[in-house]
């Protein structure tokens, strides 16, 4: 089922250098490309992984996705890191984080796209979800970093998606919030070994507690708790058992919840098309530009923008 | 400076009604009356408040903006509610929460505005600012719930941001993330009294070694940490104290600042503005309807939509 296009990595990355790029002769291009391997696409399971730094992340993701390579599956790795002009630097865009995973033939890891919005990114990596299944990648993990705006980004790209949780009780910071405990399918306690065993095990029964008070998303599927340790291997079978069970549990509300998807990602680029076709009017990417000057100075209220474009272009 | 059409507060309710109708006519009508009041806007204090559930928000509300008023202030208080479709009712809708600042004369109580998504609550929220700066209120308190998206946006609708933690440590749910943390201008840790007092100071310390080590968002403030408590009353002057300190050290920077926001306002009403430009194009509305049909059932990859809109129009 492979596109012969993207029969090796180094292809797949051409590729996928293409659909993030923003020229328009590019944009084009990509769009054709997609539309061309759409029959190729959706083979995949598409897990989202994300929970706060520190957490483990990558140390689990690569032991996970090295186990899922030996059961002869093809493992492909993105990330979504929320990189805003405030917090800085990307937290996620280190490849040699996961070397093992990134030397085997059966795996390719991308880092995240740097630039452009969290919007941005987000419609991309749908396009690279695509991509890599095109490839014949047959799993897909989507990580990010928890901040809360790129957790639900990334929970509506994927099918499962996985909430990493620390073990060490009493650390505020390493807290989840109930919004984004409401996203998790599965809530998987790390570290679960050594001095942590014993705060994992009263993790993971509060946590099991706690997602017993959120609503069900899902009418066959109450959210698996359970513990992982990376160092021992221990719960990380169980860890992918649980996103199959829930696979298997959503049956052919599959089909529903990504067609979902699709659809909120077809709203964002009629949006972005939008834009652009209004950008491109004559005279009115400068109206913009008076328009940005004025409410910059506070002279005009911003509220004030759709009547006079409407009125520009009259 | 007050406005004499907003002199009282129903008819600011019946203009707050006005900019969140969703009308067309009542848009346009809107954008006129905040472009006649905008001379009036800009001269109030803008706090934004969040926390997550439990956190004793709205007492703590209701015992700052009685204090407020006794202090010759009018306030207003507004809500945002990420409510969404997954996680159903409004959280903040509940006016008789703060049932005594809603029945002092010099203060106004808004609910969250009900429906649309929090891009349009957001814009409508800052709209609602102005109309109230312009009858008169003096300090505007804007409280969220803390899911991540309402912080981030809340953020960017105040001079001041305000997180509030709570004092009972070892509960992961109350725990607050990195991304929201370094949203916070002052972090008040609530309910420092009684039984809570000696783990509200532990909460206190915590979170002062943690912002530490957050990067610093003005040069000129590093955040404030405190205990308050609704019950005592203790740390609530502090608490406003920090709030003005805030400002003070931004100087010149709260124009900047608010510029700022303004220009990025201005972008979203800029993109909705666009979308309703092409979707009132000839044809193009039944364009994206088939589209629509496509991406759902799979036929057609989301990505295509911007050279199909644009060849549309050609």
């Amino acid at each position: 089922m492979t596109d012969r296009e993207l029969g090796d990595r180094r292809s797949l990355a051409k590729a996928i250098t293409l659909v993030e790029s923003t020229r328009p002769a590019d944009r084009e291009e990509s769009a054709e490309l997609l539309s061309r391997l759409l029959p190729l696409t959706g083979g995949a399971i598409r897990v989202g992984i994300s929970g706060p730094p520190g957490v483990g992340k990558s140390t689990l993701l690569e032991v996970l996705g090295l186990r899922l390579l030996d059961a002869g599956h093809r493992v492909a790795v993105l990330a979504v890191d929320p990189t805003s002009p405030r917090s800085g630097g990307s937290i996620l865009g280190d490849k040699t984080r996961m070397a093992d995973l990134a030397r085997h033939p059966g795996a390719y890891v991308r880092p995240s796209p740097s630039g452009g919005d969290l919007g941005g990114v987000t419609r991309r990596t749908n396009e690279v979800v695509l991509l890599c299944e095109a490839a014949g990648y047959d799993v897909v993990l989507i990580e990010t970093v928890g901040v809360g705006q790129s957790e639900v980004a990334v929970a509506d790209l994927v099918d499962t998606f996985v909430l990493l949780v620390a073990a060490g009780a009493g650390d505020e910071l390493q807290g989840v919030k109930r919004g984004i405990m409401e996203l998790a399918d599965v809530v998987a306690v790390t570290k679960a070994d050594g001095e942590l065993a014993a705060a994992a095990r009263r993790a993971e029964a509060d946590h099991r507690h706690a997602v017993h008070f959120l609503r069900q998303r899902h009418p066959a599927w109450a959210p698996a708790v359970l513990s992982t340790s990376a160092a021992t291997g221990e719960g990380i079978a169980e860890l992918w058992q649980a996103v199959v069970a829930h696979r298997e549990a959503l049956g052919a509300d599959l089909d529903r919840l990504r067609a979902d998807q699709r659809e909120r990602w077809l709203d964002r680029e009629v949006r972005e098309a939008a834009l652009e076709v209004l950008l491109a009017q004559d005279g009115l990417a400068d109206a913009v530009d008076e328009l940005r000057a004025a409410v910059r100075a506070g002279t005009v209220v911003p509220s004030a923008a759709g009547p006079r474009l409407r009125n520009a272009l009259e």
